[in-house]
Formats: C-alpha cells, sequence, structure tokens
C-alpha cells in the first residue's frame, strides 16, 4: 500500500463526521445496553491501554455485552455507522491490542465469562471468550483436566485466541493455535458463524480457527471456544538449578531438547532477574542464571527423565540441583518464576516497563541471549532476561524511565538489534505477544509488504469498512 | 454465490475462446520447456485424477517445471491468459484434487524435488516439493530424525501440505500443519513469497502457513517447505490383538485415550479387512476385528506403557496378544496393516475402490463404526473398514463394481449416512483427505454456506481471475 494510499484509507477515521457517526451508534445502542454503556472517562481509560504499553488511546464507549446476540448487536451498528470496534478481555496484551486510536467502541466481554460444557468423554470443553484460564481451571479441578496454556498473565481465553498466546507449556502442549478445536465468531457485518468442529483432524476446507486464531480482533470477534483439554499428569516433577554463566545455562536448553528429552518446562531467569526475585520473593536462591525445569508423567518415567536430564545439566557446571515432586514443595522451587514480572517491575517502581519478545530457532539462543545481555550492559539500562527457552523464545523486561527520551532510545537500539538478529537466524520477532499496534513495520520486516498485503486482503475482503479493530496487525 | 453467479463465473472456463487461450498459453511456455512439456493424451490422461476418484479430466497440457523459478514463469503465462494451473505431486489423492475439470495446465512438480537443507542443531529441514516421504525419510536415514507424518500411500511432501494429511503417526506427532514451519509458496500472479519462520511458535500476524496447507493448490503452489523434524525414538514396542467384535476394539480404543494411554499409533482393521489382509500378505491372523498399537520412549517407558495397556486391552475382551520390540518382529507384526489398502482392493480386483473417511469424537467412535458397519451388510456391499482410530478417523473402503448404477447408489447411501452421522456428533466430512471435488457439498453441510463464503472470498481475493485448480473445495 502506498503512502497516498494509506492516507486515504486512514481518513476514513479522521473525516469531520467521524465523531458524529460514533456519536450515532452510541445513541442508537444507549436504550438496548443501559447502564451496561459507559461513556465516563474513568471507564475509557481503564480501557484505552492493555498491559506494559505505553501510549494509551481511549474509545468513545465501552459496552458489557452479555451473550454473543449482544455483541452481533454492537458490531451491526458499528458497522451501518463505520464506527471501529474493539474486543476487551482481560487487558493484558502487551503491544497496545486494546487500545482505540480510531476511537470507536470497546466490547468488554469479561461477562461473557461461563463454561457452557465440559465433555470428559472426549476431553474438551466450550467456553466464553471473557473466562480467564485461572477461573477455567478452578472450574476443571474435580474433571481431572486441566486447560495448560498458560502465558503468565491471567488472561482472557478469548485474548489469548487473538494474540495466538503460548507460554510456559508449549513444548509439550503446543501453543494455544494448537489447542482450539472450534470458534463462534462474529463477523464484520455482525453475522454469527462456527468453523472448526470436535474431532481430533479434519481436512475440510481452509483451516479457518487458525485463522482467526492470532488476528488480533481485526477478522472477528471469538464468542464462543471448544477447546482440547489435557489429563493432568500422574507426577510432575520439578527441578532448578544455577549455572556459572548464561552461556552454560542456554546450552544446557539447547542440549536437552536436541536430546529429545521430554522436559515439559524449561524456563530461564538470568542473574539480574534471579536478584530481582529475591528481593521480592524473600528468596535466598544463587544470583546466578537459573534453569527451571518440570517433567510431566508416571513417577517411573519423570525420574528416569530427571536422571538423564542430570547429566546434561552437571556437565555445564550446574550447581544446586534441586528437585520436588511433592505440589507445595515444587511451588516452592518454582517461586521465583512465577512472580518474575513482578519482580523485575519492584526493581525500578517508577519506570515502565516494556516486555521485549523474540522467538529464534534453539541452536541460536544462546548466541542472542548473550548479544542481548552485552547489549543491554553496553547501553547502561535495567533490563533483567527471562524466557521459555525451551521454544526458543525469550523476553527482556526493560525498565524504563519514562520522562527519558534518551534511554528510550537506548531500548530501541537493543530492541530492534534483537529483532534483526532474530530475522537474520530465521526467528520470529513475537514468540507469544503479537504484533497490536507495536511491532507493525517489524512483521513488514519479517515477511515482506507482499505477504502483509496477503493478510490484509483477507482483512479486506472480511471486514470491507475495516470496523474490526483497526491499526493494529498493520496501518491502515 | 447465487446459481446465477455460480453460472456466470463458471462460464469464464467456456466461453469459446477458453481453448484458444489454453493453447496461446501453451504456444508461450513450449519454446521455454521443450520437450518438458507434453500434449501428449497419455500422459495427460495419467495426470486427469489421482487415486480412487472415479472421474478424469484431463489437462490440456502437462509442464514439468525445474526450479520455483520456473513454476512462477508458468503460474504467470497461465493468469495472463486466464488458464486453470493445477499443481501435481505423487497423484495419491483420493478427492480429484489433481483432476482438471476446466482444463488447463498441470505442473508436475515430481522433478523439484531435493533435500536442501537439514539442520541438525534444529531439527529442521528445508525440502522441495516434489519428494515424497518415502524418498525424504530414506535421505534422513543417517542424521537420527525422520519426518513421521504417514498417510499411507508414498505422498509427495507438496501434496501432503495441500490436502492437510496426517495418517497413522498423528496422536503422537498431530497432523503436517503441526509440523510445517515455513512455506515458499508461488502466487496466483507468480509472485515468489515467504511465510512462516524457523522458531518454534511464532505470533507474527495472520497464520498464512495453516491457511496454505490444507488449501489444495486454490491459494498458490507451494514450491518449498520448511518441515520439523523429529528425533528417532530410542525405542519402540508394537502390539496386536484380536477382539471377539467390532464394538469391544473400539471401546478399547476409547478407553485407551481417554486415559491418556501414551500411545503413538492405533489402528484398526476390521474382520473383513483382516481377511483380505490374510489372503493378500498370506498371513494366519484370527479373522476377527484387530487392534494395532505402538508406543515409543525409552526401553523402560515403553514397558510401562504397554503393560498399563495390557490391562485395558483384556478387560475388552482381546485375545491372541503379541508384542515386539525388535524392528523385524515389529514389522511382520504389522504387515497386514501396511498392506491392507492393497489387500481390500484384492478382495474384487475389477471393483472401483471408493475410500471414504470420516473423523469423530473418541466419544462417538464406536457407535458410528458399528453403524457404517451395519449399513453396508444391510445394503449388501463389500466394504472393509479401517481407521486411525485413535484420532477417531476411520475409513470405509467401497469395493463397487463400476457399471453398477445400483451400487454405487447403494454406497451414496451409505456413505451420506456416515457423513451426515459425523456432523450430527460433531465430526467432519474428512479426517485427512480433504474436499477437492468429491465433497465440495459436503464442506457446505459441514460449515454451512456463510463460513464456505468466508473462504470463497479469500480465494477471490488472492487469485481474483480464478486459475488456481478451480473446481476444488468449492464450486466455480
Amino acid at each position: 500500500m502506498s503512502v497516498s494510499q494509506r492516507a486515504q484509507s486512514s481518513s476514513k477515521y479522521d473525516t469531520p463526521d467521524a465523531k458524529a457517526r460514533v456519536a450515532k451508534a452510541i445513541e442508537q445502542l444507549r436504550p438496548v445496553f443501559a447502564e451496561r454503556l459507559s461513556v465516563g472517562v474513568s471507564v475509557r481509560e481503564q480501557h484505552g491501554r492493555g498491559e506494559a504499553f505505553a501510549q494509551s488511546y481511549l474509545p468513545d464507549a465501552v459496552i458489557w455485552p452479555l451473550s454473543t446476540a449482544e455483541v452481533s448487536q454492537v458490531v451491526k451498528v458499528c458497522n451501518e455507522w463505520r464506527v471501529p470496534v474493539i474486543a476487551f478481555g482481560a487487558g493484558t496484551s502487551l503491544e497496545g491490542h486494546v487500545s482505540a486510536p480510531y476511537g470507536g467502541i470497546c466490547l468488554d466481554l469479561a461477562r461473557i465469562n461461563r463454561v457452557l460444557e465440559v465433555r470428559a468423554d472426549d476431553g474438551d470443553c466450550v467456553v466464553q471468550p471473557g473466562i480467564t484460564r485461572e477461573e477455567l481451571n478452578a472450574q476443571l479441578r474435580d474433571t481431572g483436566f486441566y486447560f495448560p496454556i498458560d502465558p503468565g498473565a491471567n488472561a482472557s481465553i478469548g485474548g489469548m485466541i487473538a494474540t495466538r498466546a503460548s507460554g510456559t507449556n508449549t513444548i509439550r502442549y503446543g501453543t494455544i493455535a494448537q489447542n482450539v478445536m472450534a470458534l463462534e465468531v462474529v463477523l464484520a457485518n455482525g453475522e454469527i458463524v462456527r468453523c472448526g468442529n470436535r474431532a481430533r483432524k479434519s481436512s475440510a476446507g481452509y483451516d479457518l480457527v487458525r485463522l482467526f486464531t492470532g488476528s488480533e480482533g481485526t477478522l472477528g470477534i471469538v464468542t464462543e471456544a471448544t477447546l482440547r483439554l489435557h489429563g493432568r499428569p500422574e507426577a510432575v516433577g520439578s527441578s532448578i538449578c544455577s549455572f556459572p554463566d548464561l552461556r552454560g545455562a542456554v546450552d544446557t536448553v539447547m542440549e536437552l531438547i536436541q536430546t529429545g528429552a521430554p522436559v515439559s518446562r524449561l524456563e530461564l531467569l538470568d542473574e539480574l532477574q534471579v536478584r530481582a526475585c529475591n528481593a521480592y520473593s524473600k528468596l535466598s536462591l544463587p544470583e546466578q542464571p537459573t534453569l527451571f525445569m518440570e517433567f510431566m508423567g508416571t513417577e517411573a518415567a519423570v525420574t528416569e527423565q530427571f536422571e538423564r536430564a542430570v547429566d546434561i545439566v552437571k556437565s555445564h557446571g550446574a550447581a544446586g540441583l534441586e528437585w520436588a515432586f511433592d505440589e507445595q514443595r515444587r511451588a516452592a522451587l518454582w517461586k521465583a518464576r512465577h512472580a518474575a514480572y513482578f519482580a523485575a517491575r519492584a526493581l525500578r517502581p517508577a519506570a515502565d516497563c516494556i516486555v521485549a519478545d523474540v522467538c529464534v530457532p534453539i541452536s541460536h539462543l544462546a548466541d542472542c541471549v548473550a548479544k542481548a545481555r552485552a547489549q543491554i550492559d553496553a547501553e547502561g539500562l535495567v533490563a533483567p532476561i527471562l524466557g521459555h527457552v525451551g521454544d526458543g523464545n525469550f523476553h527482556v523486561l526493560f525498565l524504563i524511565d519514562p520522562n527519558s527520551d534518551d534511554e528510550r532510545a537506548r531500548m530501541d537500539r537493543v530492541y530492534d538489534s534483537m529483532i534483526e538478529t532474530a530475522h537474520r537466524l530465521g526467528g520470529t520477532c513475537t514468540g507469544e505477544h503479537g504484533i497490536g499496534m507495536g511491532k507493525r513495520d517489524k512483521l513488514i520486516a519479517e515477511f515482506g509488504s507482499s505477504v502483509v498485503d496477503l493478510m490484509r486482503r483477507v482483512k479486506e475482503a472480511w471486514d470491507p469498512n475495516g470496523i474490526l479493530n483497526p491499526g493494529k496487525v498493520f496501518d491502515l
């Protein structure tokens, strides 16, 4: 898309009548939703940004629908008036997905949050999009099943689908994309459709479930999802160990993955992150790069897996190798990992926290992490590193003075370089956080404009008025 | 799309000048490809149908390109002249995917068949589309890796991607969709693009790799694929056992899956299929419903898994439980399974073999298989059943007198009923064979016309002239 074309389509929202159209849409919806429609500034501010994204863009109104039919009704009215619609889950996204740069109506799905069905015979369930993963797992507690996709934050299932979330369990269970079987979606014209099915596989036509998954609310609004559940493992063994240097830790990861060790979680905290965790969670871990491992299966299998891992771990100089089967003891071992984000923030409480996210082929992980660490230090920034390293995915938590353009520029240098390096080595600019507003230029850098144009043509074919979460994934 | 619209777009290929345009395209391409372009009838007949699909539609010419650039060149010329292009791999597809109902040019990719790279450090490889899975695994033999997706036939990797193939290893490794990391694709205008990357996961924009996978050559022609490889398991244990009735066998499958047994293959042959295998492969298996199981892991883990499975298997009345670790012995045990398709054909050598393919939630598998068997018998047809039952996927091999409309009508009654039942129970009209020409109406039955229209709009946005494999997935 040329610059002039872009200016033209952007003008859809900048015309003098744009605000008048939003007002018309709100006027039409207000009698339907009454106190479930708010134009109050504080409510709009709560919905104008996700977690950890600096800019805030307020919607013109927030609506809390209670059903798919109500979502459809709002979308129909918005389509009629050419007004943006932004779906909002738990607000934990990190790339500005829920911001409203062109105003419009925010659909807060928090009250559409029931588990509609759990089918133990097939190990699947049907949920509404507003339920959070913790609430879902709480409701599954007595079934023997759980939904293992765990992006860290207590995100909503709808939001996780929108960003193609993953997290700590990916080595074993895949991302959410491999665990969504079917979707009910409200399209841009308000039509309600269902795609996918409950079979374990299908070759029936284009895979629209995977196309909606990760489309960040730009192709449709998910109003129901059929999820694959997993049986709770008989036994879980957790382990923690520390390494004299970062390379030893990451080389261990590479060797574990390359030898096909059936590890289910493999998490890294660097030295600075461990220091932050010790301070925040009152622990006394050795302030060294630390690896958290988890194995699942029968007790015999887990023990066998662990014993094999020990040989690899020790050969890279690990010390303080601890190990537990017991749930309470495991939680204690992993305490540092679970609170890592808040511990990092506490290193510099007044700072903005920008969470960088890249994912690279496992063979390049050690080099990429080491290079990022060196650049962070050279720029004099405060930025711990942690990661779901078993996938080649790592995060830098940049703690940046919000009033310092200079610090932000130094961060940008490091982050741009991390992404360039990832691209050069066959990796991606985002393992799990998505594009949102923050990485639209990086998406083009990753695939080239022809591929991004293919995505855009799908968007235009399905949402000709461009009302669904405009300005995300690509520029208007 | 209304009937009149359909008639209109179909007329693109029926206009008096359609043949003239094909002739122009061939004339333009002949000097480039010389003896690698053929208009001979016997060559065109070899390319006019896949396996097991009754109708044959001949392309106007067959071209054997040697490179991505040559594929692009052909597609460009075809796009210019509005001539259909049909990609052809090994010709093993079962739903008429490679037929040319509107004529045009068949691109036989068999000579673009090299392994371009094997990256042992990351467990991935880059291959060209014409390589077959057996050839790929032969070339991987010394690397410690293999590509486990096994649809039975020695299909080409490009064809497997096009139909979203799976087969016997799906329980453990997923379908091919979960094992394709990146694609190079020639688009309808001849442009060459790359999507996906070598990271283990990514949230970068719409998932075009999964959209191309299963699109049956209607959105682009895959010219290169990056595949995830898997380490050869340390130990494999294979087992076979027979059951007094079909329900006992399928109930065993359901219980194994529902208890989360880490089985890697789980295959069923019914009584008639076993009889066919005994005759064809000179075996003496009990002529009863028979289950083939396989476990992978360390020897200790496999033994533990097998011992647990035995309890379940025996509780359903299994007899003749045999078990082997040794490769030669395993091959002997599974011999009946491997030759099942040809054994079935040999039951009635002059018959057409139509391979029905449905996939249902595992909890409904026993009912669906039993119902199919009863209907086959009630209609007096010869049709063994076999299946990748661990996924809920089963096949009926209908052996039909090609000259008997009556037999075909009886088959249609059974097959239509199988699909209706699958749909009613949350399953799919195709677990792994795809839509092709054979199931276009079933795709609409599965999702409704709105969802099929979403697919069609992608097709129209990416291939406005409709040259890529027209008449597949949906009617024109």
